[in-house]
């Protein structure tokens, strides 16, 4: 054997020895994943961390004193569970009081409606505005509307939400909730009144943040529930002149602090590459928030949890509750702005937020060469009944804007069906919480991390980032 | 043949005869039945009546304002439908005033709970009670605390209601809150609080009456969802002292007017004998009353106009939507008072007041020698999947005074699985009014009230009137 053969078969030899140990390597992650697996099918602990959450803070308004004390748990419980690093990241936001609502229809049918304010509304004068409403069926249909044309009326988009089992209906339904108000009030409507965006039948009115133009006069916004929407629906075709009367004392106060509370699980050999799981900490002020967010703070803090009792993983495992992502992904923001050198070491993020429906397809947002290491994760995932998913993945609410700044994601799509039903409703509450469905979460999430955090040679983004998918 | 041989032979015959007759006007009767079955199972009028009334009018407390509206909205309307007699028969009840009502838990977890304030129960002081509460898991156990134990404190009965299919857990369940305000006064509470009597895990509280005892003082009582008396019981755990601050504004406001409306289908050969079916035209103020009872109004209404244009029955069959149930069958009382002389004549009633529900089993309250002509009756109704029920019934809600009073009584039994889900709740409203389910109820009372005013010889009450089934 010649020499340079020679060390093309060395080379060759050492390649084979190294695919052999890297497929080992491999092999030990997926056993110890299915053992976290096993683990966290049994565990108490998410439900414990959801009902404490909701018990003894309850609603936790972005920028409120119950979210600050919702802070404070966090970080007394993450420091409980054993993490490193038990931090708080502070940012402000305009902060939001709801005040309280009237809705009443008058003359000649007199009665009162179930509504709430939407979420960083103005409010009415004191006193109410007492106008006529306009219906229009669709958004689409108050856009075609002329300018102008809603001078002195209240509009009302009765646009229905469709139920669907991944919950593309919202994304459909929250634009006349977002947009909605100003381009009401470009037409020149008094007030806005939308039909919720939500599909339950049970008189709870969903809230949610609404996003107003600046070039539009500010007007108020709130939301009916659906049975609430019908009756209306039904008054105006016996009377289409009916008066209504909206009285809102919701009101903007200025900055208020929140913050984004960090803990760590952290790696053996590149402590500094991170995989990086998120849920939210605060929620609407009209639940106790446990589906949205309870469960993903639950879900992610147990699956970190349960990975740092099996053993060390090899990158940092990093467990981000957000605060301030209903109002509008704030925290994310400031958790962009504050990490940006940062950036780069994070080589998975993934976010859970959607209530405790089973995780049933794993989609990715990774660089294609990386796919072979998602797909032997989604291998070990299969018994829990996900399926294959898209080649494209934002991660979820908050940790979207990290896929957008460039950090590779997975995102677990959950069983919506019913989340809808529940979402910014007084009904959020810690007994829409199935704890086998909980716990599935958890052991998607701590097999997940286990495995992204020890995969060889990490993750890295796509060629093109998805935003949404 | 002896003379006497053929008196008797002559008897026999017209005997013979008579029974003849009877068979075969009874096999007349039942034809004529299942046609007005046939017919109530395509109608849409009840449900364009449910629809009227809860629209139109909405909620529609006792003595209301509302419930004035709704008494206009019925003469109306059983005029247009061509009933005879129709007329408002007026009484007085002492009227009350919901307010406003806030539940708040103090430090160290702050946040409000969902409360509704029961029917007929005084407010706080201004600024409301607060005080640390005691929790009983039954009305049992806050009866064996002694008198006085509970000075300084709000009590709180936290039995939980059990959903069954005839409705029975309600039975248990009411005590607390009719009942439970006095005997926590007794013990010295400064108020009650207590679990909603309702199965639903909605965030809505369910109202209704309470029944102050004179010998006590009154003081305010509310009842939380059942999601929110979940909520207070863990607070109370994680710490037993815990304050609790009630404030509500409710009132009595003294004597205000109510009534009961009349609408008649004349009989043609005895038509001072009266087959009466009753329904409640009051509804509590949170909902708009659909399935209570803006349902039972529209089954009794339909049936007799079924009827009515099917053909004239024999004997009169009369509507009665009474006023005043809710606070406690108030609009009865006054109706046995003010038509004594007349119950003799009134040879059957039965009421409708339990949504739409299936019927699935006829009880009858009538004397032994009639029970042959409730099972025709019943006979006809089968195929409505009605089963053969108790010889004991008092016919419903308000007509359970009349039965009291002397009355022959049919109770049909609805499927009320979900109903106690709804019951005096907000979420009391007509998307939750199935339409194949009222025209069901429709079919059983059209048919029941024609072979009712057409059976022979009519219904006597039992010898030992029943109050409740």
């Amino acid at each position: 054997m010649k020499k340079r053969e020679k060390r093309i078969a060395g080379n060759l030899l050492a390649g084979l020895a190294c695919a052999a140990l890297a497929h080992s390597a491999l092999a030990d992650d997926a056993a110890d994943a299915r053992a976290l697996i096993k683990k966290a099918q049994g565990t108490d602990l998410g439900w414990q961390t959801v009902e404490s959450l909701t018990t003894e803070i309850g609603p936790r308004l972005a920028g409120s004193e119950a979210e600050a004390r919702a802070r404070a748990w966090a970080v007394k419980r993450l420091k409980a569970l054993g993490f490193a690093n038990v931090h708080v990241e502070p940012f402000t936001l305009e902060g939001w009081h709801r005040g309280e609502i009237s809705v009443r229809v008058g003359a000649p049918y007199p009665q009162r409606l179930v509504a709430t304010a939407l979420g960083r509304s103005v409010g009415t004068p004191v006193g109410g505005i007492t106008a006529p409403v306009v219906r229009f069926t669709t958004l689409k249909d108050l856009k075609d509307a002329p300018i102008g044309s809603l001078k002195g009326k209240i509009a009302f988009v009765d646009e229905i939400m469709t139920r669907t089992q991944e919950g593309m209906g919202y994304g459909v339904a929250v634009q006349k909730r977002a947009a909605g108000p100003s381009i009401a009030a470009e037409r020149g409507a008094l007030a806005l009144i939308i039909r919720s965006a939500g599909t339950d039948y049970h008189r709870n009115a969903h809230t949610g943040a609404l996003r107003y133009d600046d070039a539009q006069p500010r007007i108020p916004a709130a939301a009916l529930s659906n049975n609430d929407a019908d009756q209306l629906a039904r008054l105006l075709a016996l009377k289409p002149d009916i008066p209504l009367t909206l009285n809102m004392s919701s009101k903007r106060i200025g900055q208020v602090p929140s913050g984004n509370v960090v803990g760590e699980i952290p790696g053996s050999d590149y402590p500094d590459e991170v995989v990086l799981l998120g849920a939210h900490l605060d929620s609407w002020d009209e639940g106790t928030g446990a589906i949205d967010d309870g469960t993903g703070v639950a879900i992610v803090t147990t699956a970190a949890k349960l990975v740092a009792e099996h053993g060390q993983p090899k990158r940092t495992i990093r467990v981000v509750l957000f605060g301030a992502e209903e109002p509008g992904l704030i925290g994310a923001k400031a958790y962009v702005k504050a990490h940006k050198d940062e950036m780069g070491k994070i080589i998975m993020v993934s976010e859970s937020d959607f209530g405790t429906g089973r995780v049933w397809r794993m989609n990715t947002g990774i660089a294609k060469e990386d796919e072979a290491k998602a797909d032997a994760i989604l291998h070990v995932l299969r018994p829990l009944g996900v399926l294959p998913g898209k080649r494209e993945a934002s991660g979820g609410s908050d940790v979207s804007v990290l896929s957008a700044a460039g950090a590779p994601a997975v995102s677990f799509t959950q069983n919506g069906w019913t989340y809808f039903d529940l979402h910014h409703t007084p009904d959020d509450t810690l007994d829409k919480v199935n704890k086998d469905d909980l716990n599935q979460n958890i052991a998607v999430y701590a097999a997940f991390a286990w495995m992204a955090a020890n995969a060889q040679g990490g993750f890295h983004p796509p060629a093109h980032p998805s935003s949404e998918e």
